[in-house]
């Protein structure tokens, strides 16, 4: 085979893959009541490298202090099993662009992902300003990134409730300018798919070199339809989406990550494009993203939801069992969910353990084995057979990065219908000592949530509270997940228990010390407003 | 004006408005682990008359007696504001649709729907049928219910995945038959929106007939496009789209109700389209419906998750404050997610609390006032403000049709970090009696079933467990939903208290009456299986 036909066939298959682009930790992030640590930001990461996704967009830098830290340490630290791109996103501004390359530079495959609105009522009613300043401003912010790095990534934001044409003239811009990815928000979640087709369809008649780039969508789901008008985009020409683990992301939230991978791996035969995502994967990725933001996936969540691959009708699990594909189009396998091979018990040891947590991928040594095997042994003594899944909780719960703050030293609660709930607690205090709180409340959980308060001395307001059961049966491990605010800063903690009040007051003193920590360094934030295109 | 031209008029208007067939008491109700008893499904099915649905597809009557006497029940009753037409599903057996007709019958307006697979897939495996047959079963299906009635649904099940040809010959028998809706389902929930506009467009050009028919879509969310693809099959020339609240259904469910509806309510000026749904009611009818099944909305879901009108960051903040089409499509208060007008507190009355639940449409007399009025002090004791979601989950918690069984006399639970939980609990029996019992457990909730379990004698298995929150803060009522499995029979309970324990004990005991009571008339029951198209 000649070289020129290798390169033909290799652009070829080029133009079939569709390149994901993950925002999870970005827009998806942006999500009200989700903020996640720096730890916690790494964990998704790595999990979304093991994912196979081509593009994290790590976070939005010059927005505080806590971002840009979680996209260097993601930009230096997440290479494994192959290195994604890491984006950071920057306004037009010279700052932002010069924050966001400080973030990324250190990865090996940086983006800088720089965004200005090009409808009016943006234009008129948030920037204040002109069309001719937009194109001023997108004209300038790709110059100024280009000078840092190649791949740079230009949004006009409120894309499909703007004037083709004037998008037209400022992709265009940005494509002069250099830029390698033009990205078609439909910011508010206003389009139908074959509008937005439509409007992909007209931007590649008015600006031909988009053939020369590649063109990128990023929906959000107001209507429903964000799945849909990806999808439309892509028929359209688009080869990268963006998209969000469990659809998570401002209002209700971006297209969801796994319905976009699953629709083309599903369809393949028909539609000619997939993605790399290794679909495997999915299932925990899911469940990670949903643990960590205490946001939960609904039971009829397509692809990850718990039903996604239930038959509860007589006739249709009377069908699978004749014929698989008589109701099934996936099989459960593809996206994760095979049966737990793994199954430890009490009298499993450190080494057991430790070959689990490495098979799921965890490596975990040293002080970290030790803290895993402890609290493995506590639960084990408890629950007779601890599943992969039990692990992974286990894991996500403990390994965290140390938050220095408080600790639960003992707890004490009485719920009865003879008298008000009763709780007693010990803390451990960020300076060694301990403090005792007590408090008689409407509820158990409450009334441990309050003596908490008492023992810290801090006026915590509680902004969310979840709970859910890990695994099934009668010895499940409960997760709860608290977001408090503490002096106008949120934190959030959660934590897996056998008890689920032990699992809440964990929690809750873990939401307090990242709230408390936040609080105590908010005057070092610059404060700047986030935004998402 | 001519009467002519006023029937034009008329038929012109018809044809811009979409009916929306509800299916939340049908599929939604065939999700895993829902199980709603006659009272639930009539509250249910009230709702549905108020949110103004055209069809409410009320249950599968040959499948059981307690699914024949719900339709019945709600063929009878349901006739406020104005009377839905109340369907019920058959397959293609004399018997199916004898039965939906005897439960129909009394409806104002009654509607049978029946079905048979014409996808090969189907055929061979499922029915071990061939097309010749499955052509002769939709013909005596469609005459025999002709016989009962006018009002008949068609569907070819598996629509999507059939031969085109094929299955306009079988819509095209059913319409000589009589019937006066085909309805095509995607049944696995395959297929992709251009190409379900495709194959609708074939059957029009197959069967002219269809211009005089209604055309209808039911599309299932597996790869996330359950509302794109209905959007599609609108487009196309349905006019009646099957959904459910909340998107629940078999596996990811069927289209979401409130997304279809709020679509074609937020496009209609572009589209020309729309639906008579009062649309205040969406946001009530997804609580109502969520809460009865036990299954949550994710915060990201559109239209009615929490987050769905919320607005984290902060240049979306300010860009919603100058002016609110910046970043809101819709309005929150179109979806009936306005701010609480109604308080009341520990110092209202029983006329105070009458007159809000009429206002929220409950009409509560006699002894349900006092069983209400009773439980709302109580509440209203450990609870400052009572907002009109408080009552919401009061009423719907506490004035379901009684079921005899076991009660909730006392308990007393104890956690601690010092010594395993303890719960001691006291019953009281069917018989009259009382029992106590106690357990040991690893939780306190675990330890208070266990507890229940020891009391009444019976070896139940914890099949879902859900907790949430109603309102928000720390005196938020805690909201518990469990599905227990006894003797081979599964029954689900709800209840609500400030004492997340309580909430759990008074939900399980409920769960357990609901699967007893089952166990011992399983007997009685025809055992024949579900379906869905």
């Amino acid at each position: 085979m000649g070289t020129t036909e290798q390169a033909n066939r290799d652009a070829y298959a080029a133009s079939r893959e569709v390149l994901i682009f993950d925002t999870t930790l970005r827009d998806g992030e942006q999500s009200p009541g989700i903020s996640l640590n720096t730890a916690e930001k790494l964990e998704i990461a790595h999990q979304l490298a093991r994912l196979g996704v081509d593009v994290i967009e790590a976070g939005f830098p010059i927005t505080s202090p806590g971002d840009f830290e979680a996209v260097q340490a993601i930009a230096r630290e997440v290479t494994e099993p192959a290195p994604p791109i890491v984006a950071g996103l920057a306004r037009t501004h010279v700052a932002d662009i010069d924050a966001a390359w400080e973030a990324v530079r250190d990865a090996e495959r940086p983006r800088i992902h720089t965004f200005i609105s090009t409808s009016d009522i943006h234009i008129v009613h948030q920037l204040q300003s002109t069309r001719e300043d937009v194109k001023g401003q997108a004209r300038a912010a790709v110059a100024h990134a280009k000078q840092y790095l190649d791949d740079v990534e230009f949004s006009p934001m409120d894309a499909t409730r703007s004037d083709v044409e004037f998008t037209a003239e400022v992709c265009q811009i940005a494509i002069d300018e250099g830029a390698t990815t033009i990205n078609i928000p439909d910011t508010v979640g206003y389009a139908m798919p074959h509008e937005f087709q439509a409007f992909l369809a007209r931007l590649y008649e008015l600006v031909p070199d988009l053939h020369g780039v590649t063109l990128s969508v990023h929906c959000h789901d107001d209507l429903g339809l964000a799945v849909a008008n990806s999808f439309a985009g892509v028929l359209a020409g688009a080869r990268q989406v963006e998209c969000a683990i469990n659809g998570i992301g401002e209002r209700a939230g971006n297209a969801s990550l796994e319905e976009i991978v699953m629709l083309l791996r599903t369809r393949h035969a028909d539609i000619g494009l997939d993605t790399r995502v290794n679909t495997t994967e999915l299932a925990r990725s899911s469940r990670l993203v949903s643990r960590l933001t205490g946001y939960p996936v609904q039971p009829n969540k397509a692809i990850v939801g718990r039903n996604a691959f239930a038959h509860e009708s007589g006739i249709h699990q009377d069908g699978v069992l004749k014929e698989r594909t008589t109701y099934e189009i996936m099989d459960a396998t593809t996206v994760g969910l095979q049966a737990n091979s793994i199954v430890l018990g009490k009298h499993s040891g450190r080494h057991a353990l430790r070959q689990a947590l490495e098979e799921m991928g965890f490596h975990v040594e040293g002080q970290a084995l030790n803290t895993a095997f402890r609290r493995f042994k506590e639960i084990a003594d408890k629950k007779k057979a601890l599943t992969a899944m039990d692990l992974e909780a286990l894991v996500t719960d403990e390994l965290r990065e140390e938050i220095s703050g408080f600790g639960l030293e003992s707890f004490d609660v009485e719920s009865s219908s003879e008298r008000p709930p009763h709780a007693r607690v010990s803390v451990t205090l960020p300076d060694g000592g301990t403090a005792e709180g007590s408090f008689t409340g409407d509820g158990p959980i409450d009334a441990v949530f309050a003596a908490i308060d008492a023992a810290t001395g801090l006026q915590a307001k509680l902004r969310d509270f979840q709970i859910g059961a890990v695994t099934e049966g009668q010895d499940a491990l409960g997760e709860v997940s608290v977001v408090v605010e503490v002096g106008g800063q949120s934190g959030s903690g959660q934590a897996v228990a056998t008890d689920i009040i032990e699992a809440a007051a964990r929690a809750y003193v873990r939401a307090l010390s990242v709230a408390q920590t936040r609080s105590q360094r908010s005057d070092q934030s610059v404060g700047l407003p986030a935004t998402a295109p």
